[in-house]
């Protein structure tokens, strides 16, 4: 007889309206204990993930200024296969070598070298190129994957009884003089220092990853041991982005070092420290994997130009900077206190239908809920 | 005597609100018809907009980690004034080698050779420099157009009876004995394979411009053809980006190759692929178009350190990355949903202010609407 | 006996839904000015607040399509100890010297001339390496700190009584020989042009930095005289950083030129124009301020492979484009009324929960609030 008396907030709005709260007897106790249980699920998860994850009381700015430098520390050495011992310092290994937030660690090279313009057989792989007489070769003509342009003879390629058009190119061809160079012996102990300094404009807040200067002799980073160092060894690198060394530094590859500055200006700014993470950038497990580019470096021979062509793969690094601060505002509280409220609005009246709809005792609720409709029905 | 019965849900909220439904006698069934249809339009219009095209129902990422490899194919050649040829391959014509994303491809080439430092007459092109006798040279000034620091004398410069004051330089200068090469005739059978690779941390998400590996080898670029092929000509990014080949190659120029990814994650992952579009960035039809810049080659001429100064034209290629992801989530459903009820009551607003104010037979209906006020207000 | 009559707007979704609104008669005028007042304020701030400031009526787009292209102008002299003048132009001291968006201005060098592949005693400041007999030095064994593999040999180290481990290396090593270069006297009068050029994809607006070329030729830029010249002076630049130029040319450093965009569209394209802003981005007041990185120039000395080793110390700027850009559109602008209406209420909530709470005479004014609660519970 005497049921739960409860108080309706079906609609947040009627609550700030100062209208009239709804009365409901709910005869069954049960009902009216799931019913609450049900909004108070729906608000409590709406304020904490408005508010506590989503941080909805606070003004947001992404995208910071950021000013990334690196230095990279170590020296490695090669033998190419004469026997000759080649030592790879930073000056060497590093490109480009301003110590900006993408650079390479060479890891391997092949080198052509002392090349000068002239003319000579094209390669034999380069398939369009093969001849049998010099009809087949057009003067000035130039392949696509071709070395140079044909001067219109067909010669003895190098090495077998083929035949080629010759070609004006950079002599001798690349695929023909080739020497191979690895240093990868050294390169995992190689140690990499990241400087990152952001700037959030809005909030005129600037940050450094290195904290205390004295710390950073004899670190190297560790994400438990020692997360605020900026030191990495290549090893830690290629080994946290699932990386098997011997074959990045065979192909080359490409690595992600993500920054992520993720701060709430509401606390100390010493809260306000950078997650590091690694991740492999470039194709995987398919033909074009790796990592490679040419350069030359160019001499000067008896007054004639002579360059050395070499072939790179290497470690490249991209420094990738992410970042979002947030910091206390009263008008995004305001509007996302509305939205929020209007959403635990909608949401409620989801829980109403739920009970409207499935329950068993609902005929007493509902009745209640449009008593005011058939009273003011009379009147129209 | 009986009109057109119908709800009025002016204002949403009620509805969800579970209170009394207006009832409103619509004499005129044209008006209640226009009513509704003019309500359905701005219903159908926002549910269409938040969450189809805007797919309000999707939490948003934007701005991906993106990691981008050029490559480029190709060999030209140069005829210098002189006769001597000079074949370009990648090595001498993509600058920097790297292969970022952002690189030039040389068009046009002003060499100064062997350059040394030494003391020789200013350019008669810097108007400052002009002297009659040596009181207008000041020992140890620099002009900002200059090429080098006064001696402080006034000597003949060459070619003509003018003189210059006397300057330490890199002699000779650039004025002087400049060699012009320009290797644009093969530039537009060029290739360029651009691979890139995002990843969307907030999803998990990765993926490449690149799909088979097999189909690689072959294809050229075709926005209807080959969509996903990712191997350019440059005949193709220059005719797309809407410039005269002849004109950019002879004065340089920039190019923004975008790279547009619009992925939805809730179809399957292989729905989302790069668009490509071509866009000319530097500026147009002024003065300044263009795009060049002088680098130097060194070499060691009998112990003496020498250079070969070269003012480079070419065709910067800017790979721009953009890119959003949606993925259904349960919460911004909600929030817009709501947010989306109230804009449709404010739409709804605007739609009785219509009917009341410009409607003949708004009298009935405004009567209606304020039925309860005239009751309400006596019991004050 | 006659109060203010006057309307109470609590929820403004009341108006809206044309219910009857609640008529309070406030004996006391001052409650009822001040109520009005107080809402009057919450209201004012917040269509001020979000249609003013934050421009609510508008669709918004960040982060445009940014090409960079600068060009640095200058001639400057270094004197070596030995009295040798070099003269340093663009192609000398600008790396990289592509005229993008961050470059260096070499302010000074520390040059290490002629090395060649070799053996050499490991330097004293790698303290590892310090030795008495051979037995403390392992073949094959590399310090990270260190410039070469050991040979496994103890040897003198030059210049003083101390042994140090015999290493393969480019030597003579960096520590021994090193010959200092400084060009900060001419690098104050440098200029620097910085051509930008943005794109906002979705408004399909361009604009560049650049608006009349024919001032381009004599101008320098100056915030109040000349805010439209794109041409800094270095002096400038440092200056509006804030830096001490002889500290910045003697260890390095990093200066970020800030482009901001923040273009109404709704106004005329001449209006939008970039703010330009000056700021230090790499780390101060501690140990590891300035920026600087090691490259080599290589030569071919008498078939043998020798390079010069360059230390470089100077200036890094980096050009950072910001921009956004807004454009009048109905969807964002009812979506923003509408949250701005709910706003509106939830401050008026806080309002009346004040007069509740706080005044005197507030029993008139809550009992004419609940008067329908009275009315309406004895219905159930």
């Amino acid at each position: 007889m005497t049921g739960c008396r409860i108080r309706s907030l079906t609609w947040f709005g009627q609550l700030w309206e100062y209208e009239t709260p709804k009365v409901i007897v709910v005869k069954n106790c049960h009902l009216g204990t799931i019913y609450r249980l049900l909004q108070l699920l729906i608000i409590v998860y709406f304020a904490w993930y408005v508010f506590v994850i989503q941080k909805g009381y606070q003004a947001r700015e992404t995208g910071p200024e950021s000013a990334v430098i690196t230095k990279v520390k170590g020296v490695s050495m090669s033998k190419a296969p004469r026997g000759t011992k080649k030592i790879w310092d930073v000056a060497e290994y590093v490109k480009p070598p301003e110590g900006g937030s993408i650079f390479t660690i060479i890891t391997r090279t092949e080198s052509t070298k002392l090349q000068t313009l002239g003319t000579c057989p094209e390669s034999k792989s380069v398939i369009d190129a093969l001849c049998v007489s010099s009809e087949d070769c057009k003067h000035g003509e130039m392949h696509v994957l071709g070395h140079g342009v044909q001067t219109g003879h067909c010669v003895s390629a190098s090495h077998g009884s083929l035949k080629t058009c010759e070609i004006h190119a950079w002599c001798p061809l690349e695929d023909e003089t080739v020497t191979s160079e690895s240093l990868h012996e050294f390169v995992p102990s190689f140690t990499i220092l990241i400087k990152n300094n952001i700037h959030f404009p809005q909030f005129g807040f600037s940050k450094s990853n290195i904290e205390d200067d004295n710390a950073l002799k004899n670190c190297t980073y560790h994400p438990i041991r020692s997360p605020s160092c900026p030191i990495f060894t290549m090893d830690f690198i290629v080994k946290e982005a699932g990386i098997n060394f011997t074959k990045i530094a065979y192909k080359g590859g490409i690595i992600g070092v993500i920054i992520n500055w993720n701060c709430n200006l509401d606390l100390h700014p010493s809260k306000c420290r950078p997650q590091y993470s690694f991740r492999r950038l470039d194709l995987q497990n398919n033909i074009s994997t790796g990592y490679n580019y040419r350069f030359a470096k160019y001499y000067n021979k008896n007054g004639r130009e002579a360059r050395t062509l070499i072939k790179v793969y290497g470690i490249r690094i991209d420094v990738i900077v992410h970042g979002q601060a947030g910091k206390f505002s009263l008008i995004p509280t305001i509007i996302n206190l509305a939205t929020a409220l209007t959403s635990i609005g909608v949401g409620s009246v989801f829980c109403d239908w739920i009970l409207l709809t499935f329950m068993n005792k609902n005929h007493m609720y509902s009745m209640r809920k449009y008593d005011q409709v058939k009273k003011k029905l009379p009147a129209l």
